[in-house]
């Protein structure tokens, strides 16, 4: 019979130009770059392009993107119509974002098109409109009116807007732009292999960008940036981190911003982000929760270390994203829509690559059941186990 | 360097107790049963409980699951709302069946209770409401009113009944179901694949079929039973068959209905698809398009050996497909659709079975691209030949 690898690890489904994972190295390449390189200085729009057509863009480029992207920002009625019902419900914001996004073929200009070109608007429409589901869907649920979008700010400043109308500082844009940039691309993680998987039926973008949703959803994916900040809040001072991490560790319970399938030493972009958040709290003087922070993973790196040791559980990204996205001002509840709106950008650029050399993507099962099985009439029938 | 595979062939992702797919015997195992005993027996209802519970429902049972189906066939306002909306637009069906399941979560009672019980009920909401949404969609498409579903019709009857606004005849409501029974389920095909990886990131069940719903409209997946009845149409009489295939052949196009990645031998779908039409054209009076299709199913065979010796090209489930659907008085642009409306049978039951015993899949890919690029201010630019 043959050998079930049931969570395909270590399966090597794809080659790729848009990330590099060095799990054991602790480095992350996006599209060539070291993401300390990148997602610092790079406007999210800029990584867009880098992604999409693997190169950095010239000014021109760049302002012909944005030109581009701006009237996306705008969504179409029936988006927002159900963006409203999702409210009205109260549903998770990443149900309403998947409700959003599929909903996003609706006035394409040419469907059966699959040009490069064509594949490459679709792709502007689902970054740009983002933001704008996401901070329409949070306005809404809390019983606001959703915020038009501002031509003259960038991707992250007005998405900021959007969410609270009014402009934001520079400090707390930025510090978004970076944490954007760096959760943009990741390796073949769950959610990018489903938007692959599913283009590579030759279905469509949205349609594989809409599954990616789903699966960005997934606890054991998206993760929990909000529980990561409600332990440093529960601690609330460093003298307390101690006792409180072990007598967690002693009932058997995680510890949430630690460890990592892939990374063995510090995930890198808990560093970029440490020094976003850094930058940031500077500025903003809530120097208290930094420090704070600090502390709490200095000391839950030794308790995890006592407890199991050589287990080598490292600092991961959630736990700088917690930090940041706090530091920026958003709630617990929009952390994982924002990782989408981060991680659009690797979605949309990885269905453009296996499109541009596409292959089915379908293994196989085996198969465990019984065979050849009686068929009963109806009346014959008697309750089973089952 | 890693060895990549990549459509996935031959790995085997999961062990499954819902079908077994013998493409070397041509033999289709449904939960237990081999597809010619299920498919033209059982109704709809029955082959759900069987796939959902791993037996055949007792009278109880199905009057249960009958009872629970009903009122979930009518739609949600705000589903029924974006998909007149997609209408208007005039989308793709099957985007318009993505966009309508992506909302389904609107409503759900308890979001968070990830139990067996609470997923059967959206299992049992999904599988009800598709037939629903696309017949919906279709009228709606035509400038028709919906017809809202009658419930002392079965899912098959009911499904045509909403479609046309008329109860079916017998025959033509059997030979449905024998299709939706014949599709329900078959191994690990990417849609179903898709589904698998979303939940596995414990995501739910309405995120994972949305995917599904997506990676099923690609045509290297959903298939071309349209193209292969046009080619039949086209064809017109028998005698005409061998020139034209010939001539098809000749100038490298691919002769739609024949071959299979799976299958080596005559896919065993097709055999229980073709008794269904049989009886259904018996009873019906088209005799003649019968005739015509097994003249050159025949024809084709002969010719596809005669082209591609050894190639072993045998007859798969969309010649047949074609065949039954349009038989059933189903429009081309809408067999996609409803094979979904027998898939989704499938994708929940994957979904409960993967929930039962669940581990993240994510597999990995190999990085092909540059290191360590330069940073360069935006005004240093060129323009790259990207």
């Amino acid at each position: 019979m043959a050998t079930v690898i049931k969570g395909l690890e270590g399966v090597v489904a794809a080659e790729t130009r848009l990330s590099n994972v060095d799990g054991l190295a602790g480095e992350l390449t996006i599209a060539g770059f070291p993401v300390e390189t990148l997602a610092p200085r790079a406007s999210y729009e800029e990584v867009l392009h880098l992604l999409w057509r693997d190169a950095l863009p010239t000014a021109g480029q760049l302002a012909e993107l944005r030109s581009k992207m701006l009237p996306q920002r705008t969504l179409p009625p029936g988006t927002l119509e159900i963006i409203k019902e999702a409210a009205v419900a109260r549903v998770h914001p990443m149900d309403a974002l998947r409700m959003g996004c599929a909903t996003l073929s609706i006035g394409d200009p040419a469907p059966d098109d699959s040009s490069f070109a064509a594949n490459l608007d679709r792709a502007i429409k689902l970054a740009a409109s983002f933001p704008t589901i996401v901070a329409s869907f949070w306005r809404l649920k809390a019983g606001q009116t959703p915020v038009p979008p501002r031509d003259d700010l960038g991707h992250a400043a007005n998405y900021l807007y959007m969410l609270t109308g009014q402009e934001p500082a520079p400090a707390a844009a930025g510090a978004l732009e970076t944490y954007l940039n760096t959760v943009v691309d990741h390796g073949l993680n769950a959610s990018t292999f489903t938007a692959r998987v599913i283009v590579s039926t030759q279905s469509d973008m949205v349609s594989a960008v809409t599954g990616a949703i789903g699966a960005l959803k997934g606890p054991l994916h998206g993760g929990a940036p909000g529980p990561a900040l409600d332990m440093v809040f529960e601690i609330g001072r460093p003298e307390k981190a101690e006792a409180y991490l072990k007598a967690k560790l002693a009932r058997g319970e995680r510890l949430m911003g630690f460890g990592h399938r892939v990374y063995k030493v510090r995930d890198p972009r808990a560093e970029v982000l440490a020094q976003a958040a850094d930058a940031l709290f500077a500025r903003t003087g809530d120097r208290a929760l930094y420090e704070l922070v600090q502390a709490v993973e200095k000391i839950a790196l030794r308790v995890l270390e006592e407890h199991k040791p050589g287990r080598n559980l490292q600092t991961n990204v959630e736990f700088y994203t917690a930090l940041l996205l706090h530091g920026v001002g958003l709630e617990a509840d929009i952390f994982s829509s924002t990782f989408a709106v981060g991680r659009v950008g690797g979605w949309t650029a990885h269905v453009l690559e296996q499109q541009r050399d596409n292959r089915l993507i379908r293994p196989a099962s085996v198969y465990i059941g019984a065979f050849n099985r009686q068929w009963l009439p109806l009346e014959s029938r008697r309750e089973s186990a089952n």
